[in-house]
């Protein structure tokens, strides 16, 4: 009976640099061969288009990417792997020399987490050498794709939960086990009050929320002898789960112990029905102070109708609606090379106008204080408004520390209250205008073919 | 100026005890306390409901399930945190202290991975103290239904490929960058030739796939000299992007190099029309024996279209729709009680019948060796066919090394082989017969109310 020990599927963090797609592997190789993986070159990463059901993003993930940027290099075993593969055979050797000793030593200005954003507009602009600039594609876009997803998806349901509080349930339907700690901080920062999540909570330093699963009421003789053992291990922390049998049977048994705990949980069932009925007796038995918690396959248009309806609800649990971003599961995030020894460079997309040149944008505000619109400029333009573009790495250093989570919790909260009014119904249409310098169209005509010209309509 | 690394949330291999949902830890404290926590359980893990467009499932992700499982263990500083907490604050020293030292010491049977499975038939059943047994809920959720979904996306992919080469092109579109690894082991599993993500090619050594991005075209000052860099420093192993600029005049392009490289990629445009005329070009210039490969939001259905057509395609690139199972991007998994001290345990679940008891799935085939149907008994039943649940772990060890990669990968395709022809089509209904023993019906009705036997209907 042999014991081998099953492949482990978690990286490295200290050798994250081949967790990239080849292909920027054979390039960054390529321009080293080709003696120009030390041009200057400027990458800009955006969302090419408002996924499903969405009129406004949450921007996230940036303190995850830019750590483990900051951190990416490649192990030994990882260099002599890759030697080993067809593609790099016939390298030669001072290149994949200098791919071992490849480190991130560019500059990177980003909009900072909790910012509202949209399609068309730069995100994060990369400007390094080449080489490096090409290198942290894949990783930047894995690592800032999801969590904008989340945080968006949550911020919609914040939008309507009324106040109440919001946990993020997810972990267990998240696509693997990595996944909880991204989804946790995105809906955190979205305004969510905590997560199921105990070692995100931990790492993260945010509420870690929990009840019991209905196998702990199964584990005992009966729903009682249930409750009085986790009221009696947990004390005045001990939310019950009263929907094993039958929901307000176990209302009941829970309005009965002493001394009374503080919440109840209903995970299945017409939730407005049964919350009403379970506050009722609740107040019956004088356990007013008993909060309500649901969940059960919970999204956006359900809360809203429960809060709509007035059901007595003090706080939800959202898990695989919130963690896999259900109704938009992907996000068309893209990072292109817009600038290259400062020469502007540019691909027609025939989707949509991109512009060549590194980039800021300028966010404008009405009177009463509201985002009225984004304009986009070359990064050495000046216009009115926020220049939301900060820079946050030198040289392959952080600038200054980053944002506490707190503080990004915060700033997206203003964001939220600055949204205009038309963007904020779930059906609201993503109208949000964007425009662009003129310097910046005429740079993208100057690029442009004759034959683009015609078909770009200029 | 300071420089704070900023946070890391990758958690470490060897402490991946809080990696679940705080409740999980409440109920193990709490069983602790209440001394059940060594009373001897049994979980069993199943889907409860074909996910959209699916008519089968391809089981996925169990060695690393199971390689973390073995590992799984708290560190002092994480018991010191949790101990902090506002629920574990009344909690007997002793119930936290035993927690802190707790392994996983059981046992698991599972389906071995490769195997298609079915919504209602016991996936891998956890015998366990209860404490430990309740432990592994959300992780074993988390890192098996995530790679069952994509090994059945992928599934259907190859079901329609006609033997093309296939290449899972989805690392910046996962769900964070720990995707990646868990997407491109399950695609290769169900029949997918190899993957762009260079770090899980290593880990897992399948096939790193690569070729270039438009932005390697954009760096050099036009197409010719982009190309020639390209094919001078990767030689026999350079697939050259082709539709940077104007696509037929870089596959012309392309098919002037020599000597002549392996293949051309299409990203965008009509693919059934520019690869006609993109071979054209190819045969004309004595390239016959250049391969052509196209992506760009491929998912089964155009893949289908591509391959029925004709379209002289070589290979299929698939990122966004496989890596995020799209169209389904959750998997209804459940982790649930069903003995405790040899009782069978129960709960009426509402959408469909459930069973109490350990148990085995049996799979019977008809003459021609196709699947005719599974018959789920107690697990100390016999009854016909192949018995699917083989012991994994014992008593916390591997029972015997699992299976080698290539190994589950052969056992797939013997298993889509014996699918029923009815099952195949991508709009198939998923109506494959689960049948299941007396002995367990019996059981079922036992323990079911009065009440609940009626709404059962029995």
């Amino acid at each position: 009976m042999s014991h081998e020990p099953p492949i482990s599927l978690w990286p490295d963090p200290r050798a994250l640099g081949p967790v990239t797609d080849l292909y920027e592997l054979t390039m960054m190789v390529g321009y080293l061969a080709s003696g120009m993986a030390g041009k200057l070159a400027t990458f800009e990463l955006f969302v090419r288009k408002m996924p499903a059901n969405r009129a406004y993003l949450v921007f996230a993930g940036l303190e995850q990417a830019i750590g483990d940027l900051l951190r990416l290099a490649f192990s030994p075993e990882q260099i002599a792997a890759i030697r080993g593969w067809p593609a790099f055979r016939h390298v030669p050797r001072e290149a994949m020399d200098a791919l071992a000793a490849m480190r991130f030593e560019g500059d990177v200005w980003a909009i900072p987490e909790g910012t509202v954003v949209f399609p068309g507009e730069t995100l994060l602009r990369v400007t390094a050498p080449l080489a490096q600039a090409q290198w942290v594609e894949t990783y930047l876009v894995a690592s800032l794709a999801y969590p904008t997803l989340v945080a968006s998806k949550a911020a919609r349901i914040v939008s309507v939960a009324g106040g109440r509080s919001l946990q993020e349930f997810g972990a267990r339907r998240g696509h693997g086990p990595h996944t909880g700690f991204l989804a946790a901080r995105a809906a955190y920062i979205a305004g969510f009050d905590g997560t199921s999540q105990a070692e995100a909570a931990r790492l993260l330093g945010i509420p870690a929320s929990g009840t019991m699963a209905h196998s702990w009421v199964q584990a005992f003789p009966n729903e009682d002898s249930a409750f009085a053992a986790f009221a009696q291990t947990f004390g005045g922390a001990a939310t019950l789960l009263v929907d094993t049998y039958d929901t307000l049977e176990g209302v009941r048994r829970a309005a009965a112990i002493e001394p009374p705990i503080p919440a109840i949980r209903i995970d299945s069932g017409d939730l407005d029905d049964l919350t009403r009925r379970a506050r009722a007796i609740l107040e019956e038995n004088h356990r007013s102070g008993v909060k309500i918690m649901v969940s059960g396959d919970l999204d956006e248009h359900r809360i809203a109708a429960l809060v709509e309806a007035g059901a007595p609800v003090d706080g939800f649990g959202v898990g695989t609606e919130l963690i896999t971003s259900r109704d938009a599961p992907a996000l068309g995030m893209v990072y292109k090379l817009v600038e290259l020894d400062g020469q502007g460079k540019y691909k027609l997309s025939p989707a949509k106008r991109t512009y060549p040149m590194a980039k800021q944008v300028f966010r404008q505000r009405d009177a009463s204080g509201r985002f009225a619109g984004d304009h986009v400029t070359r990064a050495d333009e000046i216009a009115d408004g926020e220049p939301l573009l900060v820079p946050i790495v030198r040289g392959g250093k952080l600038v200054e520390p980053l944002p506490r989570l707190e503080a990004i919790r915060a700033r997206c909260r203003e964001q939220l209250a600055a949204l205009p009014a038309r963007l904020r119904p779930l059906d609201a249409r993503p109208d949000y205008p964007i425009t662009y310098s003129d310097r910046l169209e005429a740079d993208a005509s100057r690029l442009m073919s004759p034959r683009e010209r015609d078909q770009a309509g200029n």
